[in-house]
């Protein structure tokens, strides 16, 4: 059986004018910024002039832990957003924009899959609007005005060994991890260590996406601790003057960016944050728009349910203002039973006992949601090579849970494959939640790392050194005991161990760094090795990116 | 006397929408692709199809060696296509976009100014149509690649301490001129030195604004040089298969850039790379595909007329097969003083025998414009404090010459204070030029520095060490010999000493080193230091930039 590649389908799709799908949501032509005749920014007039429109229900899409086999969490987001307009329901998605780095080491886009795709897919994982380089120049402009501040006289004192504002690059370059910078003789200033993260990890990017509007970005911008001095002291962006000029650079990026889906659907696609040291969510801005335009808004968060609806609901809900009404948990019986111990080689063979014996990392997820006060359903993504027996395995758990999984057929079929999970959600995300953030603001901060540890990855303590407890003291002492905790640690598993599948107990969750980032607005807690620069692989799909005789790219999916 | 600052005019601008400047040209709407209301990209389709249009009247636009004073080339380029247009001809300009990093460090814009502007100056100055992001990314993936190749077993045997490919960055960054990389051991690579330059003078710039088309752009940038192994062979960038992607990331970035004059006129920027290591016009395909369009094209290039118009005429036309049919070359009086010994300080005190003495500049400039066939009038760029007496003193050398001057208010009036020289423009054009290069291909590398160095420079030498003159005896072994010279030197003098203003005769050119830019087509001679990656000021303008409450952008111009 031949399928035809997501680029094929995403090539064929009979997309619409981007004015078109904006008049679906009643957004006037003038009020679309235009990119190109697919892609289009929503004026911030237009945004001010919804503000009295009741919010549409907010819907959650989330995931097991990934494994190798995938779960398609964005190809459901997608889908179901297509399914709810399928069935008659004004919906709208809200998703991450790509990181253009990646796309050239190995292949995969970042924009669904299959006949649930979001088009422009080329351009989505390319330079789409323009947003990710705009984050870039913003970033590396208050690199430059450090490194310049200490060149002409250095009156704020700044100690040069503690200047924790690195520089970011939209590419995989190990070569750039660490570096020494200012070498070369007086005029290039005072040599030292520095380095470069992926663009995505900047935190310009998480407060891009947590933002509610210009002025709220300039001063989270002006917030950022970038060095400190010889007596510890923060030394922060604003101390530079640079939160005005950056937020000059990122006047446009602020702005939701509308695009639609292969059924001609509109989507929102704004922003991109780590998902490990940031909250990995689409922007603020994108989501409480569409809640003022949109009966029912899908959206993702990053990774497995355990960091991305964790850090969805106590991160960006908290800071927002959000509720979700429902939670849509992806699962897909390939994932189940390498959760069940099966090696990727042998999953298309039959084994039910080891699709019921994966089900409990399914398990946990769903009681923690259900934890948050949130209404759960499953979303079983088929794969051809499922058997019947295995999907009703699945079903059958879920059912033992107090909940309920539907099987989606949307990468095949689009909207109409995923209808009836459609019509769940709807009644589900009507009745409405009794949502609750895990923690309050006022719990102290290793208490609510101690909390999200128990609590979600079911850990039995938290292990952490002298300096991490007294540097998460001091910042409480500072005016920062209020902040969420964002953890950073690996998608794999519950716990710190990417091995252990399933739903592990009886660990130990050891926090190895804290790190504060003071204008997104949370306390980074680093359990385990965390990359924030990606390398290439030994054969980058680089090499065989190119434009074919007519113009199309090849290669990039 | 009050003046409105530039951006106070730019934001007053009555603009058109971009479809209405574009119909002006013929260009159907669906061939436009928008960036915004005020902006747009001209797709290759359309451009494929007029193809078999005849040529307009190619006008460039060069000046005297610059002075602190300032001569407003863009300004009476921008003035002479209104001009043009206000006499009813059908004239379009062409000029280079301007980079972003400089903004941030001393004031000024790239867009003309007072009455003759480009408009939306604000997006032209930061992020515009993303052209040159694109480009840093693509610079940037080749950098990576070349790591990323040493790092997984380097089997082309590059010499890490021969890689010549640098990265770059939009910024004015000091601190990364010179840096070690791929430090922190073994999963970061092979620590070497290397080093950023501002984007601008990426050889990626230069190529996109040589190469006549997609496929053109793939082949140059493969033929670029990227690194040398130890027996002192090159690598390409071929040899990486970076040259698809990079091609795939620059795809948008060919296609030129429509906006509009202040008088709704249409306005051609693209492209912008350096005007010493590179060739400081904008690009191939905006020129051409304006000469397809209108029946007057009026261009620039950077520098005074000896770097300028000495690489418009041997470079680009060379390369593009164009020639140009007038040039207009734009002095001031003030210029005249300084150039005649005057003060900074003393330029408004009236000085007539200043002027007259300052003028020995403006001659050679003259005469050696003549010598490329091509007749020559002068565009006298008014200020408040010109005397009558000083313009006519202009004048009068101007006559004494052969040629003829024309005091031009666009400044203050827009197209309607150049009227003149349009007409002016119009006649010589029309009667067209005997264009001829300085050089021809065959002659030898050296040869050619020597050519340009005497003719236009009047030096009486050229001094090379033995190791320069071998370099190019080698690369013409290698068949570079064909190319043609990119002088790197300083704009303030026809010499290397840049407090030798006027007309110097009897000195000597050193050429401290030569590079070769395989892809961009050109054997660079750098006399002098040359800075690739400039430095922020003590009090960069980033510090005052800011959006104000009405969201305007304050402090960038």
């Amino acid at each position: 059986m031949a399928y035809k590649s997501d680029i094929e389908i995403a090539r064929e799709a009979k997309k619409k004018p981007i004015l078109e799908i904006g008049a679906k949501l009643g957004i006037p032509a003038e009020h679309l910024l235009p990119y190109g005749h697919d892609k289009a920014k929503v004026g911030q007039g237009f945004i001010d002039s919804v503000q009295g429109n009741r919010n549409g229900k907010l819907i959650l899409v989330t995931a097991i832990n990934p494994t190798p086999a995938g779960e398609g969490k964005t190809t459901t987001t997608v889908g179901l957003g297509d399914g709810l307009n399928r069935i008659g329901k004004k919906a709208v998605i809200c998703i991450r924009e790509a990181s253009l780095g990646p796309n050239f080491g190995m292949k995969g886009g970042a924009a669904g899959g299959g006949m649930s795709q979001v088009v422009p897919m080329e351009e989505m994982n390319l330079h789409f609007t323009g947003d990710f380089h705009a984050i870039t120049s913003a970033h590396n402009l208050l690199a430059a005005m450090i490194d310049n501040h200490i060149y002409w006289g250095n009156t704020l004192e700044i100690d040069t060994r503690r200047v924790v504002w690195r520089r970011v690059v939209d590419m995989n370059d190990r070569a750039l991890r660490q570096i020494n910078c200012s070498l070369g003789g007086v005029a290039n200033g005072f040599p030292r260590e520095a380095g470069f993260d992926i663009t995505v990890a900047s935190e310009v990017m998480a407060i891009l996406c947590l933002a509610k509007n210009l002025a709220d970005l300039e001063k989270r911008l002006g917030d950022m601790i970038v060095a400190y001095r010889r007596d510890k002291s923060p030394v922060y962006c604003r101390d530079l003057k640079a939160d005005g000029a950056m937020t000059v650079l990122l006047k446009d990026a602020m702005q939701p960016n509308l695009v639609q889906t292969l059924e001609n659907n509109p989507a929102f696609v704004h922003g991109g944050p780590f998902a490990n040291i940031a909250h990995g969510c689409n922007s603020v801005t994108a989501t409480t728009t569409a809640l003022k335009l949109a009966d029912y808004v899908v959206t993702e968060a990053g990774f497995g349910a355990d960091l991305g609806a964790e850090k969805f609901m106590n991160i960006k809900c908290r800071k927002a203002g959000l509720a979700p009404d429902a939670v849509v948990l992806v699962a897909t019986v390939r994932a189940m039973k390498m959760n069940g111990g099966v090696a990727k080689a042998d999953l298309g063979t039959e084994n039910v006992a080891a699709v019921k014996k994966g089900c409990a990392n399914l398990g946990r997820h769903i009681a923690n949601l259900k934890g948050f006060g949130v209404p759960v359903v499953v979303g079983i993504n088929h794969f051809v090579t499922d058997t019947e027996a295995e999907v009703q395995a699945v079903k059958d758990f879920v059912k033992a849970q107090g909940s309920e999984a539907f099987l989606c057929k949307h990468w095949a079929q689009g909207g109409a494959g995923i209808e009836d999970l459609a019509r769940r959600v709807v009644e589900l995300a009507d009745k409405g939640s009794q949502f609750t953030p895990l923690y309050p603001d006022e719990m102290g901060l290793f208490e609510k790392i101690e909390t999200i540890a128990k609590r979600i990855y079911h850990a039995d303590e938290v292990l952490a050194d002298k300096s991490v407890r007294d540097q998460l003291r001091a910042w409480e002492a500072q005016g920062y005991g209020h902040l969420p905790i964002c953890m950073a640690k690996t998608q794999y598993s519950f716990s710190t161990d990417p091995n252990l599948r399933g739903a592990p107990t009886g660990h130990s969750v050891p926090v190895r760094e804290v790190r504060l980032s003071a204008g997104a607005g949370f306390v980074v807690a680093i359990c385990g090795e965390i990359m924030t620069m990606p390398g290439l692989p030994k054969v980058p799909s680089a090499e065989t990116i190119r434009l074919n005789e007519a113009g199309q790219i090849e290669g990039l999916f």
